[in-house]
C-alpha cells in the first residue's frame, strides 16, 4: 500500500534511529495511513547491535515512529534481514492474520571503521571456519568468482560490465549513495580487492532505511508470490560454490506461487553484494542457463538493477531487501521519476544472507 | 508436540551452536520426528553475535541439526527473543501456513567477563537515556523496585521471600542452573548490586537453549492464547515505571483468546530477572490487585516460577521465553519429574523484553 525510502549514502549526522523513522513516516504517507492503524512492526536488521551499540531496535524504532502496542520484533537473516522481515510479515497479512502491518529495513554502518565494518559483516558467515582463517567476504566471493570464471568460462570483462551497467543506472535514481559513471577499462583497473575482484566488484558500505506497508488491500501493486529458504552457512558444506541452491528453490517457489515463469519476468532487483553475485543471480533465478550468467548479464539483455543495485544504489545491509522491493514496487507504479522503465509490469527483489544461507525472493505485479 | 532442554548453567566447553542443536535434537525427538519433517524453523537469541561473534545464527544452527531447506530466521526483541520466535511460529501454525515448526531459543553468556555481559544486556533498554547515563539493568529495576516500595509498600522482605522460593524450586529441577536453598536472612543480607536488590535479587548469567516442536496436530498440549506487544523501550517514556502495560495488554488478549480469566490459570512462569519482576508480573497478569503483588508473591498462594525462575533455573537470554512454555508443557503433561505440581491443567508463561518494552503471554492447557 506504500513505500517510503532514505536516501542511502554515508551521513555522519544521522542514527540509525532517525533513518528507520524517516522511512517509515514515508511508508506511511505514501500509504495515506496514520501510525494508529498499524497492527504489527516488522523490522529487518543485521547488526544494530554492533553497528550503533543499540539492541531491542524494533520497538526501540517503532516508538518514535508512533507506532506502539503491538508486535514488534527484529528478523536477523545476515544481508537477507529484511526480506525475511518482509517474507514473515507476508504471511501473516496472506493468512488473514493483520490486515495493516509495516516492514522497515535499516542498517548504520559507516560510524565504524572500515576493518571493523568488515569484522561485523563477517559474522554472516561461518566465523571459525572463514573470517578466523582470514576469508572476509570480499575473499569469499572472489574464491566463489575464480571457481565460476574456471568451470563456465565467466570473464572478467564481464563481470566489470555488471559494475559499469549499475553505476550508470545509479546516476538517474535520487536515493543511490554513489552517482558516478566508469568505463569497463575503469573497472578493469579499479584497486584490486580480492583478486579477480576489484573495488568496482564490490557493492558500497552505506547507511539507509526502506519501509513498505502491507495490506490485504492492495493499491496498485499486489505480491503474486514470496519465498524464503535456507542452506548452509559455511561454504565448506556446499557441494559446488559456484551454485546457490537456496536462490534456485526460494524462485521456483515463487513462481510457482505467481504462476509465472522466469521468462515473463520484466525486470529485477537482485542482491549484486559482488558483481559475480549478480551473474550467478541471473542463473539461479532462470534467467539464463547455468553457466551463462557471465555473457548473460554483460549482454544487458534485461533490466536488471535498474536502481543500481547494491553496487550503486547501496548495501545498508538490513535496509536492502525491503528497499529492493520498494524499488521494483516504484517501477510497477509508475513512480521512478527519472529512472522509470518502459516496460514494468511484473518485477522480481531477490535479497540474499550470507554467502547463500537465506535467499528470500519476491515477485510483485500490478494489482 | 515436542519440547527439549538443555541444562542451563556455565558452561566452559560448549559453544552456542551444540546448545541449541542438543535442545532442537531433544525435542524433535520427544515429538518423534525426524529434522527433515520440519517447515520453518524460529530462532529467539538475543545477542549470539556480541556474545559469541557469530551472526547469521539461524541457517548455521538449522543447518547443525540437520534443517535446511526452508526458512531459518533469528529473531530479536531482548530478553523476549524467544517468546517473540515462539508467537510468530505459533502464529503459523494456526493460521495453518506452516504444520510442523520448531522453535528454538539460545544464549551463550558466560563466555565474556561480567562488565562486558552488563554491557550487552544494557542494550536491551535505550543505551544513550540509561547506559551511557550509567543505569545498568540492575540499576533500572531498583528505580522501579523504590518506585514500588514508595507507592505501594512492598517491603525488601517481600523481594527476599520471592527469591527464597525461587531458589527452593530449583533444587528439585534437573534443569536448574543454581541448586542453593537460601533463608530470608541471608536474601535480605546478600551482596548490594543496586540498591534496593541484592544479588539474591538479580536472575543468573547462564548458557542454554530450549526448544519446542509446534505442530497443527497437538500431543498434549495445546496452545490456549498467545499474545505479544510493545511499548516505548526507555524507561523515561513511561507514565509509571511500576507498571508493565504491555505485559498487561498482552495478557488481556491472550486470555481473550483463551476464553480464560486469570483465576482460571492454575500456574505460571513469569519473567523474574529480578524479584520485582516477579511481583510486579502478579498485578499485571491479573493474579492480584495492582499494588498488592509483593504480598500475594509472598504469600505463595499461586504455584509461580516452580522451575526455579530465570533467578534460579537460570536467565540464558535468548532461550527463556521458549524455556519457560517447554517447563508448562511438562508440567501440563504431568512430565516434570521431581518438581510435578499436583493441579496442573492450565498454565501461563509471561516473558519481558527489556523494562517492558517487549511482551510475550502464552496460555496452554491440555489437549
Amino acid at each position: 500500500m506504500g513505500v517510503g525510502k532514505t536516501r542511502f549514502g554515508a551521513f555522519a549526522d544521522r542514527d540509525l534511529r532517525s533513518l528507520a523513522v524517516e522511512a517509515v513516516a514515508a511508508a506511511l504517507a505514501d500509504a495515506g495511513l496514520e501510525a494508529g492503524a498499524v497492527e504489527a512492526f516488522y523490522l529487518g536488521n543485521f547488526a544494530g547491535p554492533s553497528f550503533t551499540g543499540q539492541s531491542h531496535l524494533a520497538p526501540y524504532v517503532a516508538g518514535a515512529a508512533g507506532i506502539t502496542g503491538v508486535p514488534a520484533t527484529r528478523y536477523e537473516a545476515a544481508c537477507a534481514s529484511s526480506g525475511a522481515a518482509f517474507h514473515a510479515a507476508w504471511q501473516a497479512v496472506a493468512a488473514g492474520i493483520h490486515d495493516v502491518v509495516v516492514v522497515c529495513g535499516v542498517e548504520k554502518m559507516t560510524s565504524q571503521p572500515t576493518a571493523r565494518v568488515a569484522e561485523i559483516l563477517a559474522m554472516a558467515g561461518d566465523v571459525s571456519a572463514e573470517a578466523h582463517p582470514g576469508a572476509t567476504f570480499p575473499a569469499i566471493f572472489a574464491m566463489i568468482a575464480r571457481r565460476h570464471m574456471h568451470q563456465y568460462g565467466t570473464t572478467r570483462e564481464q563481470m566489470a560490465a555488471v559494475a559499469v551497467k549499475n553505476h550508470a543506472n545509479a546516476l538517474t535514481n535520487p536515493y543511490a549513495h554513489l552517482k558516478k559513471a566508469i568505463t569497463l577499462e575503469q573497472a578493469l583497473a579499479g584497486k584490486p580487492i580480492a583478486e579477480p575482484l576489484t573495488i568496482y566488484d564490490c557493492s558500497l558500505v552505506s547507511d539507509g532505511a526502506a519501509a513498505v506497508v502491507l495490506a490485504a488491500r492492495p493499491n496498485g501493486v499486489r505480491v503474486l508470490g514470496c519465498a524464503q529458504t535456507s542452506d548452509y552457512v559455511a561454504l565448506e558444506k556446499k557441494a559446488d560454490i559456484t551454485s546457490l541452491p537456496a536462490v534456485k528453490a526460494s524462485a521456483a517457489k515463487a513462481y510457482q506461487m505467481a504462476g509465472l515463469s522466469a521468462r515473463e519476468i520484466d525486470f529485477a532487483e537482485v542482491h549484486d553484494c559482488f558483481t559475480i553475485a549478480e551473474i550467478i543471480a541471473m542463473e539461479e533465478l532462470g534467467f539464463c542457463a547455468k553457466g551463462e550468467g557471465g555473457p548473460f548479464a554483460a549482454s544487458l539483455a534485461m533490466a536488471v538493477n535498474r536502481s543500481g543495485g547494491l553496487k550503486a544504489k547501496g548495501h545498508p545491509v538490513g535496509a536492502t531487501g525491503v528497499a529492493q522491493i520498494a524499488d521494483v514496487a516504484l517501477q510497477i507504479r509508475g513512480e521512478a521519476h527519472g529512472w522509470q522503465l518502459p516496460k514494468a509490469r511484473v518485477g522480481l527483489a531477490q535479497n540474499l544472507g550470507g554467502s547463500g544461507a537465506t535467499s528470500v525472493v519476491t515477485i510483485l505485479g500490478a494489482a
